[in-house]
Parts: structure tokens; C-alpha cells; sequence
């Protein structure tokens, strides 16, 4: 086994509450399910626990009573660093769970929903993609998860969008510059954040108002037609690789 | 309706056979089926075919017999061109479908599954990868399809790998270099592959006899523990982005 296979078979867990040494957190209903029936655990086993601000800290399972889980927090493992800040917009696709779960991987700090007018998909089960980003911020050891807002309409979502945070929007009509020399040409550290439409495309009015706003730049992912959540990852892994966190290495 | 979504809805198909005007061209039983039962089409439609060498030609559905297609190819819609030269070699894991499918639409030409030491996944289904991966290049408007290697283990791998072929191999243990730093250091035009680990990743031996190799270079995708395909599609979104074909637009 490889150094980060070993890392890998470490349970960690996202949880709400401060970590710090001699703190005792609870595990939720599901944390609990899944320590002591999924992964058999028994009293005494070590996690890691993590919670977006305090770093990552070791913490002895304890079970104070049939289905509950405490966690006697121990020492910290990882201290706490400052991780990229990149936004993914989507127009919500069929594979939104299969979405949430690899832009959690690939860095995403918020991911946006966003009804256009092409849409088809209608509802969007926000707690179930939180579930899907903080399983897959669990496993791929964030120190963070991924903020995940609800879903507005592509007017709202426009008129919401911070004036200092650029947004690369995904034109498939072809008029986007290339995207590796739009990154390229980006002074760093700006923050931003990708927006992507769906099958059907963005509506004509919506390029039409996207083109408008100063802050948005159209970008093109080359000559093939990806499908929306590929789209979404291949931008993403590019501004990771050329702009975000992708120069530094695994602790 | 934008320019690209109504592309869409246009049928593509690839097939083996050679395609010019005039010429017949029989659908297999699977394109009969998918035709006349799932998109209910009647003789005289127009459908798109392609076969990776003649160019994207319409057209027109005949059933000379219950169950039984053929297409009387008209006119060339497109030339063949060429497209980039990057495959992607990988140690078999449980979501393949989903890898063939993307890799095809980043546009990968060829797909080498891998057994590695430490692979969990014992057997390929070649023939549904091959579907898998078609199925793709149809949706996305590519003229080729990867070509699917039938599985070798990975001594068998490094020892067919040809010298003049850069082997890009996704090294988890952190002592790659950042993936996009090597790229742009790149001479274009090389053939290339990326190779990426299983979710056990590689076995110190494997990872001795890469670095071992003239022609492989590890590089490194961040400080996040990505899965073995969200790694894989990643590192080919950005090749394509920095050395392939995005620098061109839909057609």
C-alpha cells in the first residue's frame, strides 16, 4: 500500500461544531449508522474530524448509549489553510449528484444552481447535494465543504453576482475565447467562479445579457460538444491546474 | 433554441463502413432498434454517420425489412480532420462506463485499461467500454472513436508503451510536478498518454519503474486526494486546454 492508500483507509468526518482539544462533538444520526454499522467501529477506534475553520483533529469514538456517537477530540493533525475560492454555477442537470461530488474533489467552494431558461430539470434536492459534496469533501481530504446555495432563477442569479468576482461563462456557440489563454491572461488572485448551461444551451437573451456584464467573459472548452457537468469539471480542473491550489502537493 | 441545441438533435451514428455519395450502408441490429423503436423514425429521415476516416456524411433511412436498416449516404456534411493524439491508460475502476464516456468527449484516442497490483476491479468488459465511449463521440460530434485496448497488466503496459510517446503518469505520493508547470513545458506536437493509478494507487515497484522510464513523467494534481477518474479526466481536460484541440471552436 502507498503512503496515501494508508491515508485513504482514515475515516474523516465533516462536522459543525468548534474542534479543539478536550472538546467533546456529537456524531449526527447518520455519522452514527455509519461508524457503528457500516464501519463496525467500536468504542476507542480513532477518526479525523473537520469542520471548514479549525484544521483537522484526531478524536477517540466513544458510544455513550446504543446508537449515539460522541467524539472525544484529541489533537490536531492538519492545521487549517486558506483553499482556493471558486464558484460553479450550473443550469441543473440529470447527474447533479455526480456533479457535487466532483467539483467537491476538484476544489469548488460554492456551487450555484441555477434555473435557465432551457432547463429541464425542475427541482433540485439541495440537501441531497450537500450530502453528495461533504461525502465527497470527506473522502478526498478538504478541509472545507463546499457551500451549496439554492437554486434561483438565471435573472436573480445575475443580478446577485458579486461586480468583483469575474464569471467565465461556457459559451457553446463557439464565440468564447479559448479557455487555457482566457486563465492565462487572469491576474491572480481574482476570485471567480464558472457558470454553465444546459443541454439545451443558454437562451439567446441570456448570452445576450451575459455578454453585457462587465464582470462576465465567455469561454470556449475546444470543438467537441461536451455534455453540461463535463463541461463544468473540465473548466473547473483548468483553473485549479493554471490559477488555483493545483502547484502545491498532498500533505 | 441556440445554434448548438439544435445540433444536437440531430441522429449520429458511427459506422465501420466506408462512407461516399451513393453508397448503402446496412445498420447494425442495435442502430436498427435504437432507430424505428426509440426515436421512432420512419424511412426518409435524415441521420448523420461518420466512420473516424471519411468525414461526417447525411444520410437517408431506408427499412427494406421489419427490424432491418440501411442508409443511402448523400452528401458530406464535414471533412474528416485531424484531432489531437492522447491516450489514456488507467488501472480499472468501478465507474469505467462513466470514464469511457467523458474521456471519449474530451477527446481521448485511445482508452488502455491497466491491471495494476494494487487494482480491485478483475474484469473489463471491453465490448460495453467500446459502447460506452461511441455512444459519446456520437453525442459530442467528434469523426472518430477511441480505440479500446483490450486490459494488460502493468508490466505488460510499460513494456509496449512506445519510447516516443510521453507517459504522463498521475503520481499521488505528491513528488510529481504541478500537471499544467509540465505541460507548458511541453514541445508541441508530442504524442502523449496519461496513466493514472488505482484507487489503492501504485505499488512502490510500479512507482520505482516509471521513474525508472526515459520517456514517463510523474505530475502532480493538488493537494486534494481526487479518485482515480475524476484524477484521470481532469489531467485530460488539461492537456486539451494547453496542448490539444481547445484552441479551436465548434464547427
Amino acid at each position: 500500500m502507498t503512503k496515501v492508500a494508508a491515508r485513504l483507509s482514515a475515516i474523516r468526518l465533516y462536522v459543525d461544531a468548534a474542534l479543539d482539544a478536550g472538546l467533546t462533538v456529537e456524531a449526527s444520526e447518520a455519522q452514527a449508522h455509519y461508524l457503528l454499522h457500516v464501519m463496525r467501529l467500536a468504542a476507542g477506534a480513532t477518526v479525523a474530524l473537520f469542520n471548514g475553520r479549525d484544521g483537522e483533529w484526531q478524536a477517540t469514538v466513544t458510544v455513550p448509549a446504543k446508537r449515539r456517537v460522541q467524539f472525544n477530540v484529541t489533537q490536531q493533525s492538519r492545521p487549517q489553510i486558506a483553499t482556493p475560492d471558486l464558484w460553479l454555477a450550473f443550469a441543473p442537470v440529470k447527474r447533479l449528484e455526480f456533479l457535487a461530488e466532483k467539483a467537491s474533489e476538484l476544489g469548488v467552494s460554492a456551487l450555484l444552481p441555477v434555473f435557465t431558461r432551457h432547463t429541464d430539470v425542475k427541482r433540485v434536492n439541495v440537501e441531497r447535494l450537500r450530502a453528495n459534496a461533504t461525502e465527497a469533501a470527506e473522502q478526498c481530504e478538504r478541509l472545507t465543504v463546499p457551500m451549496v446555495h439554492e437554486p434561483v432563477s438565471f435573472d436573480a442569479f445575475i443580478a446577485a453576482w458579486p461586480q468583483d468576482r469575474r464569471l467565465f461563462f461556457l459559451d457553446e456557440t463557439g464565440e468564447g475565447t479559448p479557455l487555457a489563454a482566457e486563465l492565462m491572461a487572469q491576474q491572480k488572485p481574482t476570485p471567480a467562479g464558472f457558470l454553465t448551461g444546459p443541454e439545451g444551451g443558454f437562451a439567446q437573451l441570456e448570452l445576450d445579457a451575459l455578454r453585457q456584464l462587465p464582470f462576465a467573459t465567455p469561454v470556449g472548452v475546444g470543438p467537441r460538444i461536451l455534455r453540461a457537468e463535463t463541461a463544468a469539471l473540465a473548466a473547473v480542473a483548468c483553473w485549479q491546474a493554471l490559477l488555483g491550489d493545483w502547484t502545491s502537493r498532498p500533505q
